[in-house]
């Protein structure tokens, strides 16, 4: 029930721990997995939606494929409304083909937990990990509490999924840790909705009054939110506040009659809106993956794509270390994935800056957003980078 | 000498004003020109030195195009360095074709000058514009000082080619004048140098240091820029302190013997960043076109070009009115100028805040921007908007 030891300890069963976990086992690199919260919380927290094609790819690598396929609904492209127009953005026309999947990160976790409780490793929930000790030794040793006791584990490596408040970031010193951060002056209030989403793609929409964007986490519940300052409180919005305002910022000069569908609002939350990364992001035999490492604001959908990219590198380096005995993968690790963190986090930050409206901005700066938005409705090279971006760089890449 | 009426009054001999009264002339439409400072001043001021193919072609057309095709150097690019490496955006691969010119607009000045005295329509110096009268009737008047005498020139249109301090923008009430501006945190240093440039390409670098920009006037003549701080004084900066500071921020890791050739500067001046634009850019029968109307920060090489553009339109338009008596094209210039002057706009924006480094910028920001820049370097869609947008939208775009 507690083992003393293992070849890689993974701390968190987020999504990124949970298909670290999974692409390990199948590589037969034995595990343990370490959660803080119990199992019920992390299969309910409201979380991402969308799934890149290298996301979608790995979670069938890993055997947690099946119900995605049947229950996911693939997206072939976005709506940007802007100037009380709409415009779509067709992803497969612009990238070759490629597309993305709604499947809520909820889903994900569950069918990845189910998973590994049925044939994986250990995954201990409410194993609360304190501190990494050793982490620039060949035999670091994690120390967490579980079941009322304090207990060590001792492995190869520690893999930190333990998101944006881990501690395992800590085993990294002080000295040789960067931090890059921006803070946005806006959040989003984010609502679940049991209303089937009149709407067949999402809809990204810059207004005067501020972003909104809908979403859906199934046919049947939608996901929608607002651009609300930072510092809202949800009570401040009752359901007819947050639906008269969804619909004053999708409004349509050609369709004025368009109009959400209404039904009961089921959760509602604000989200703050931040930019963090972590460099590097592997230290002697601690190695820090997704929220961990790096935080993006939710309007590009990267979050969960960089955690699953992050941990599709971390297992191949690893499985070529218990394979081959060669550390080339793990020493690239930090490097290849930092490439793409950073182009993700332009790509969040172009996304936000161009669709919020900053509560300091000028007219100038409103007419800068809007001749981009016409760029992207209007040149095929400008709405292709879109496209290149949204559905994801290649693992490859 | 001082013709008492003329169809259409040009206010400024710059390029605009004075491309305008050469592309009319030769439809036939009389124009005269006021211009406030003497013929050696305009020929001498240094402003812009690249020209889009549109610009090429209505030179051409307006008869100014033979030194210009012996003298002005044809690019097919230009070259991006950041991190100290270097990086070739290729225009003609990415644009299907289009390459700019490099030709001073000192020289497209005397060109154009020496056309217009010689055949053109009457062109005045040191005639001095105090106001424009009835800019929303079919008769404005236009009232100046010159030869030490006031002097009224009666009209059917007046357009104000005068610049960012002209007076003709003030014949639109303000109540019915938008401003949109933004001054940038710094300024460039720029300098003249007889020295013959040792590369090919205008070289744009970001570095720790700030931006730099090697452009060239002729292949005899530099003409390079140093990012300094608002305010600078050039008194400040010793013609060495010049040159070693070009050198750092060109500087490359493959070739650390690369050097720019150093050579007497003959000029050095600090130039403010600033972008600025006024709609409507017509009312009545006032017309505005270039600096009078918008400003860009010349990091995207836009100013020349846009005020060239507005011209062009406004050529076309005015001799619809006079050879059909249709004002469609009249009606239709100011939204039609808009929309390019709004993306060359964001143009300039994005070169400028991509390149240069903000006092206040995080250290979030300054790797967003090399993202940016290893994106452009790496993917044929982002180059690709970079070289659309710096070689020009075509006119009919």
């Amino acid at each position: 029930m507690h083992p003393e030891h293992t070849s890689v300890a993974i701390v968190g069963a987020g999504p990124a721990g949970l298909l670290l976990a999974r692409l390990l086992h199948r590589a037969g690199v034995d595990t343990v997995v370490l959660e803080g919260r119990d199992r019920e919380y992390i299969e309910r927290r409201q979380r991402a939606g969308i799934l890149e094609q290298a996301t979608v790819d790995a979670l069938r690598e890993a055997g947690a494929g099946d119900r995605m396929d049947r229950e996911g609904i693939p997206h072939d492209g976005i709506e940007l409304r802007f100037d009380r127009r709409a415009h779509r953005v067709d992803f497969p026309a612009l990238t070759g083909g490629r597309r993305v999947m709604v499947y809520a990160q909820t889903e994900v976790v569950k069918d990845l937990v189910a998973l590994q409780l049925a044939e994986g490793g250990p995954l201990l929930f409410e194993a609360e990990v304190r501190e990494v000790i050793g982490a620039d030794t060949a035999r670091p040793v994690v120390h967490y509490r579980h079941g009322g006791r304090d207990r060590t584990l001792g492995c190869d490596y520690v893999v930190g999924c333990d998101g944006f408040h881990g501690v395992v970031r800590n085993a990294v010193p002080d000295a040789v840790r960067s931090t890059y951060e921006r803070v946005y002056p806006y959040s989003w209030l984010g609502i679940l909705a049991e209303a089937p989403p009149v709407y067949d793609e999402l809809i990204y929409a810059h207004s005067e009054r501020g972003f909104a964007l809908a979403s859906m986490r199934s046919p049947q519940v939608g996901r929608l939110y607002l651009q609300v300052p930072n510092g809202t409180d949800p009570a401040d919005w009752p359901d007819e506040r947050v639906w008269d305002e969804l619909d004053a910022r999708f409004a349509l000069d050609a369709e004025p009659g368009w109009k959400l569908r209404r039904g009961p609002i089921t959760a509602k939350s604000v989200l703050p809106m931040r930019s963090h990364v972590t460099e590097p992001m592997r230290y002697g035999h601690v190695l820090l993956a997704g929220d961990a490492a790096h935080i993006v604001p939710p309007t590009g959908a990267k979050g969960l794509n960089l955690a699953a990219a992050d941990v599709i590198v971390l297992a191949r380096a690893l499985t070529a270390r218990y394979r081959d005995g060669s550390t080339a993968l793990l020493d690239a690790y930090s490097d290849t994935c930092l490439r793409r963190v950073w182009r993700a986090e332009h790509f969040s930050y172009f996304m936000t800056t161009t669709l919020h409206t900053d509560p300091e901005q000028s007219a100038f700066d409103t007419r800068l957003q809007l001749s981009q938005l016409e760029r992207l409705a209007n040149s095929e090279h400008a709405a292709a980078e879109l496209a290149e971006n949204y559905t994801g760089l290649l693992i490859s890449d």
